[in-house]
């Protein structure tokens, strides 16, 4: 079998650096005890390696304080805990954008079953993705934001959100906002400290080079106490039927992943060495050389913003009589190209594209290479000419 | 350093065995993607991995049927999922053990504050460990269970739970069942198909031998249908705002952890290599062969059952004149024996063994032998002569 081109890097970033692996594996071979509940020094050591990982992280999205970090084993079950941990009493308006994942939309849809509270969509123009403020504008003043759900990097199209803009604009009634990071954290500069952000989730496994089996929240809030979610041992205090009312413990219920943790520190540590901008720059010029390519392919429709400085790592497309499944089929099975075609969990932006059969997504990492993106061409005039 | 002796198995099982290590790193470096959301070789490979996976679990518990496993990052979790996925509406009386997990306990606490139900105690003799047949019979007559949880091994002093016989008492009202297998699957022979149990609830990580971040529900009921608990993405249907109202994808929203269910696939074939009765044999003789010398040390109040064939792999105990987490340290810091002091996340058990301060817990798991025991036998005896 011919070498595999990698092209689903938004579903999660493969292959990992190198450090990733090998120190998964040596950590786990050496100190995979159950961190947090025993004194022994093994057990101390994996829990060295959480402390350190969390100051890692809460360093890279300028937080600086390991307390605002909290781990959970997926982005899923971080956005659950952000969301199901709000006290929905307070609750009325909610708005999202119509680039959200269904890790906010479903979740907010079954939330919508148990408690009174209406959905409101910030909109964007198909035709350049940019905000329509001119609407949004009055209906901030009538249905006033009491919590915002915005992705930062779209999941679908690789686009930017203009979240600063966003931010001020829902201001006018100091919303709960919750920022979905899954794509960003590790590929683009995120400062919290800057940013008036309650919430923001990210995915170890994704942007951040990590492995699966750890994410988690940068929780930024003095404005909201979130409910415990899942609830368990805690490795201490453990005839008190509660959770820990205080900490990051409350939200941690259950073992440590420590395999996981630790692939995640020597992720971080591998950004940090490697520079953030120095990914961003090599991966954005892999972008624009891809757009540059597909732009040349007549029969390809692209969704891009306009603003291209707003644009990074995935690209979607269509190609005419071809549907999105079929494209992704022909790729694996004749050129060993991996693309995920369809609508990628995010249930709105098929509407807002008006593409109801999907888009065919290529999605780039730092291990990309301009290779693989000729061999990508090549494959899709090849299906062209046939 | 000294090598540590590492007899805290009940927290987890360290090591693994080898080819766990070896898989978990080999399949991730090579097959490392999103499983379940594309069609691509690489991603069904992942997706063929799953698939086995759930199928070998399934015959090792004798349900033979791989639809009937749901994964979960953790048995913390599965165990969420379970209670929250019930039908609070139809459940007044709850049945538990005092060898209950916080996992169970601090979950039916926190839902006893939304609903509106009674907790009940399945009553052992601290003398024998044997279950209270006499006081339960008409007990169980007056307030009919709805809804019974019972831990399978207690994570606290080793006791295999008369399950059949309790299975048996509760099933007057045909109750729901979830039983806690976290310390018995893959050291015990458990065959479902031959008990009336709604869910079992397993990790992956303590006696499967696999790492973290994989744990999950065997779902053997035939008269509940869970509603979802952690909602999100599941690669399909995504612009359906519900979850996936049939099969295992409606309970794992969100990614697979393809490293630890890559880690699982190996500890269950290890375990069908080396087989679960060789398992038990061994640590089972090892347990006796530390009970034994431990009941030989005239200052040690070990908790145990009566009945010793009810007896495997965990041994608590206290020491005249110190403290658990005395002990504990101090085998920790002069010794390098790695043990667990205090009440092991099982809110209950202190009350029942008259003990409120704690136990020192000595857990075995199949790669310790003799050599460890004795040292460890011969430091509790010179922390004694001191």
């Amino acid at each position: 079998m011919d070498k595999t081109i990698y092209l689903d890097n938004a579903a999660t970033t493969f292959p990992k650096p190198e450090c990733v692996y090998t120190f998964m594996d040596e950590f786990y071979r050496n100190y995979g005890v159950n961190a947090g509940r025993s004194g022994y020094k093994l057990s101390k050591k994996a829990s060295e390696i959480i402390q350190e990982t969390r100051t890692e992280l809460s360093n890279l999205v300028g937080v600086n304080d390991q307390r605002k970090i909290i781990f959970t084993p997926s982005a899923t079950i971080a956005i659950n805990q952000v969301l199901y941990g709000l006290d929905w009493s307070k609750i009325r308006n909610v708005y999202i954008s119509e680039f959200e994942h269904n890790a906010i939309a479903r979740t907010l849809h079954h939330l919508s079953k148990k408690f009174n509270f209406k959905i409101h969509f910030l909109k964007f123009s198909p035709d350049t993705f940019e905000i329509n403020t001119k609407d949004l504008a009055p209906k901030l003043i009538n249905d006033k934001p009491d919590l915002v759900c915005i992705s930062h990097i779209s999941n679908v199209t690789g686009y930017i959100l203009p979240i600063e803009q966003i931010i001020e604009m829902v201001s006018v009634s100091s919303p709960i906002i919750l920022l979905d990071c899954a794509q960003s954290i590790g590929l683009v500069d995120i400062d919290l400290s800057k940013l008036d952000i309650d919430f923001a989730v990210f995915a170890g496994h994704k942007t951040l080079y990590g492995p699966f089996g750890v994410a988690g929240i940068v929780n930024n809030s003095k404005k909201v106490k979130l409910s415990e979610f899942i609830v368990g041992g805690t490795g201490s205090d453990s005839t008190n039927l509660d959770m820990p009312s205080d900490g990051t413990l409350r939200y941690e219920a259950g073992s440590y992943n420590i395999q996981a943790i630790a692939g995640l520190n020597a992720a971080i540590k591998w950004i940090e060495e490697t520079k953030t901008n120095v990914i961003y720059r090599k991966e954005k010029e892999l972008t624009d050389y891809l757009v540059n390519k597909l732009e040349e392919i007549e029969e390809i429709q692209l969704y891009l913003p306009k603003d291209r400085d707003r644009h990074i790592g995935i690209v979607s497309f269509n190609i005419d009589g071809y549907s999105s499944q079929e494209v992704a089929s022909i790729l694996d099975r004749d050129f060993n190209i991996s693309v995920r075609a369809g609508h990628h969990c995010a249930p709105y932006v098929g509407r807002f594209l008006n593409t109801n059969e999907g888009v065919v997504r290529v999605s780039l990492s730092y291990f990309n290479d301009k290779e693989d993106v000729d061999i990508l061409i090549e494959a899709l005039n090849e299906i062209l000419w046939r």
